[in-house]
C-alpha cells in the first residue's frame, strides 16, 4: 500500500474470516436491501411489516409501571456504578421468580444469567458450546441471530424443517437423522419466530425425549414467551427439565415491547444439575464475567417491572396481537399469490408461501419484497433471509388501521402483477 | 451418568475450553477472594479500594443534566425500540463531534460504532482481529479484559512492561523485539488504568512511529480521557492517525461516572482510509451487526449528557481526582513497606510496590490482601491479577474521608505486621 513514498505492510489487514459469513446471517442485511428500493418521492407514508419492534405503535406502549420503575432507578443514584451482588441478586432473583411460575419446580437466582437483551443471550450460549468439530441442530426457518453465533463460533450449522402442513411443528425424524456422536445442542424457538406457531405440551415433551435419547442440550429461545392467543397455551420447555437439560434464552423485549432497553436471561433449567456436573454453568459463568452485562439501573428496576405490570397490560397486548393477527390472516386470505399455511397463535410473525408462477414479472421472494417497497412503500422480509426462498415473513405488531392499510397496498400490488400475466 | 437406570452420555459436556482460560483473567474473580476473607463481624465498615467504580461516592454522583437526560429519554417512549438510524444517527454523531474536538481532523458518525460499555468495545476488537496464529501485543500490568477477550479469540498474547522508572511509559524496544509478521495490533491504555500514568505528546507520537514501521494497528483504550489532573495534558491517539490508524476505545463510564449506564465506543481515527480499505471497517460492521448495542434510550439521551453537561462537572471531578490522588500518593508515601514509583497524573488508579521482605508473616500479594481484608475491613487489588504480583493497584475514586480512612487502616496493618519480624 503506497504511503507518502513507503509502502507498508498492514499486518492487521486480514480480520477474522469467520465474521463476513456470521455478518450474512443479518435481518437487518436484507432490509437494508429493501429500503434502499424504496421511491423517496412516494405520496404514502412507508408501512414496515417487516420486523418485530412494535414499540413505534402507540397501542404496544410498554407499561407505565415499567417506564416509572425505570425512571426511579435512574433518579435513585443508586443503579450508576456496575452491577455488584447488592443490584444484580434482587434481579436475578426477580427473574428466577417469574419464571418459576410456570414451571413444577423452583428455580433459583443461581440459575439465572442478566444479559444484554435477547441478543447477548444468544451470543453466551454459542459462545460457551461453540468450537471446531461440533455441530448443533437449528430450524428452518430460524431467526438469523442463531445462526450467526453459531456460525461466528465455528459450530457446524444443520437445519431442521418446521413442517408447515403440521403446524410448523419440529421435524422430529429429521432431528434424529441430523444429529451425531458432535451434536450438542438442539434449538427451538417456542412461541416461534417467523412462523407464529405455538408447540403443545406433547410436541415439547417429544422434543425432550428426543434430545434426551440423542445427549444433546435443548436451547429454547422464548423470547415470545407468554405472547399466545390461540389454542394452544404457552409451555416454557423448562418444564421438561426432570428428562433433558433445558436452557432458557428470554427477555422483557417482546412480552413488555421495549426491546431496546436490553434485557434479557438465560436460565439453566436443569433440576438434576447436569449443567453445573458437566461444566456447562462454569462455561457460562466465565463469560458472563468477561462481557458486558445489562445496564445496572435496569437491573434495579426489574423487580419492580415484573412485580408492578398489570394483568390488564398483558391481558391487552394479547388481545391486540390477536386482533391483528386475524386482520393479517384474513387479508392474506383474500390475496391469490401468497398462502398462509398455518394461522399464528403466537409471537407477532406468520409466514406466507408466495407463488411466484403467477406473477409473470416477478422472480423471488426478494424481487417481490423489493417492487414492493418502490411501489407500495411497504416492507416485507424476504424469506430468504432466514433460509426459505419464495415466502415472506409478515409482522403484524402494527396499528391496526396501518397494518389494513399496508396490507390492502400488497392486495392490489399482487393484483396489477398478477393480471400483466394473464386475465383473472 | 446414571439416570433413572438409563445411562445418558452427554454430548454437551466439553464446553469451550478457552472459556475458562479467558474467565480466569478476571478483576472479579481476584476480587471474589478477597472479600471471601472479610470478617463478617468486623466492627468497622468495609472500605473498598479496589475497583474503579467511583459511582457509590456522593462526590462522584453523575452530573445532574446526565441524568435528566436519560429520565427524559425514557419518558419520551420513543427510545423503546430496537436502535434505527433515526435513534442512533443523532448519537453516533454527537461521539465523533466530541472526539473531533481534539484531533487535528474531523472524525464522522461512519467512524463511530456505540457499544454497551468499554468491555463491548473490547470484545468488539478482540474478535474482529482475533483469529488462530495472530498475536497481540498488551500493557503488563494491563487491564485483565484485554486479555480475557484476546485469549477467548484465540491470539497469542505478547507481553509488553510498563516502565515504572520512566513514569510507567511503554518500553518500545520490547515492543520492536516482541513483534513478527503475525503481530496485528498493540494495545495502549491512556490516562494508565493500573498505573495512573499519563503519556506524552512526544511518547505517543514515538508508539505511533513503530507500530507503523511494523505494520500494526494502535489499539488505544481511552475510557479515562480527560481524567487528567497532572502537568502532562491528555492527548488522544487518534491525534497521530496520519502516522498509523488507531481503533480508539472509549465510553461515558468514568468521565462521567456511570459504569452501569453500559454506554461506550469504538472510533476509527483514520484519516487515510487503511482500515476501510483493509476490510477492518467491514468486519467491525459485521460484529456490531450481530451483537446487542447499548440501550436504545442511553443512545437518545447521549447527544444532550454531552452537550448538556458543563464544564463545572467536569471540572470538579478533576479536582476531586486531584485531591484523592494526592491523599492516596502522601499516605503511601509514609508507609513503609509499600513504594509508590510514580505519582498519579490520571484515571483513579496508582499502582505500589509491596516489599514482603520487611513482613514476615505475609508471603505476597494475595496474602497481604486477604489478611488486610480479615484485619482491617479494607479492599486493595492484589498485581497478581493484573500479571504484576507483590504489586498493589489502589483506587482513590473515594470520598477523601473515607480514603483517609481507609489508608489509616492499611498504615497500621503494615506496621502491626512490620513490627513482628524485627523493631522499627
Amino acid at each position: 500500500m503506497e504511503d507518502g513514498g513507503r509502502s507498508t505492510q498492514w499486518r492487521f489487514a486480514a480480520p477474522n474470516p469467520t465474521l463476513a459469513a456470521a455478518g450474512e446471517r443479518s435481518i437487518q442485511k436484507a432490509l437494508l436491501q429493501v429500503h434502499a428500493c424504496l421511491d423517496e418521492r412516494g405520496p404514502r407514508p412507508v408501512i414496515p411489516l417487516s420486523h418485530g419492534d412494535p414499540s413505534s405503535a402507540p397501542s404496544f406502549r410498554t407499561a407505565p409501571e415499567a417506564e416509572e420503575a425505570l425512571v426511579a432507578a435512574v433518579r435513585s443514584g443508586e443503579y450508576n456504578g456496575y452491577p455488584t451482588p447488592a443490584t444484580g441478586l434482587p434481579a436475578r432473583r426477580a427473574v428466577a421468580e417469574y419464571l418459576s411460575r410456570d414451571l413444577p419446580y423452583m428455580i433459583s437466582h443461581d440459575d439465572i444469567f442478566l444479559t444484554c437483551g435477547g441478543s447477548q443471550a444468544i451470543e453466551t450460549v454459542m459462545s460457551v458450546f461453540g468450537q471446531a468439530g461440533v455441530n448443533i441442530l437449528l430450524p428452518m426457518p430460524g431467526y438469523p441471530k442463531h445462526e450467526a453465533h453459531a456460525v461466528f463460533h465455528r459450530m457446524e450449522v444443520r437445519h431442521y424443517n418446521l413442517l408447515p402442513e403440521r403446524g410448523w411443528e419440529v421435524d422430529l425424524e429429521a432431528v434424529e437423522a441430523l444429529a451425531d456422536g458432535n451434536t450438542v445442542a438442539i434449538v427451538i424457538t417456542n412461541p416461534n419466530n417467523p412462523c407464529g406457531s405455538v408447540y403443545t405440551y406433547e410436541h415439547l415433551a417429544k422434543i425432550a425425549d428426543i434430545a434426551s435419547k440423542l445427549g444433546i442440550l435443548v436451547i429454547a429461545d422464548e423470547v415470545y414467551g407468554h405472547l399466545v392467543y390461540g389454542t394452544t397455551p404457552f409451555v416454557p420447555m423448562g418444564v421438561f427439565g426432570e428428562t433433558v437439560p433445558v436452557i432458557t434464552l428470554g427477555a422483557i423485549s417482546k412480552r413488555w415491547a421495549v426491546p431496546g432497553w436490553r434485557l434479557g436471561w438465560i436460565a439453566t433449567c436443569d433440576p438434576k444439575g447436569i449443567l453445573r456436573k458437566t461444566k456447562v454453568v462454569d462455561s457460562l459463568r466465565s463469560f458472563v464475567s468477561i462481557i458486558s452485562g445489562p445496564a445496572t439501573f435496569i437491573q434495579g428496576a426489574i423487580p419492580h417491572i415484573i412485580k408492578n405490570t398489570n394483568d390488564e397490560f398483558y391481558n391487552n397486548i394479547v388481545k391486540l396481537l390477536k386482533e391483528t393477527a386475524e386482520i393479517c390472516y384474513d387479508a392474506v386470505n383474500e390475496i391469490k399469490c401468497i398462502t398462509c399455511p398455518h394461522k399464528p397463535e403466537g409471537s407477532f410473525f406468520m409466514m406466507v408461501k408466495l407463488d411466484v408462477s403467477q406473477l409473470p414479472d416477478i422472480c423471488d421472494d426478494v424481487d417481490f419484497c423489493s417492487k414492493l417497497a418502490k411501489e407500495e412503500s411497504v416492507i416485507l422480509l424476504p424469506g430468504k433471509s432466514l433460509g426459505m426462498g419464495n415466502w415472506l415473513r409478515i409482522t403484524f405488531a402494527s396499528e391496526p388501521p396501518t397494518l389494513k392499510q399496508g396490507l390492502e397496498r400488497v392486495k392490489s400490488f399482487c393484483r396489477r402483477h398478477q393480471s400483466q400475466g394473464f386475465a383473472e
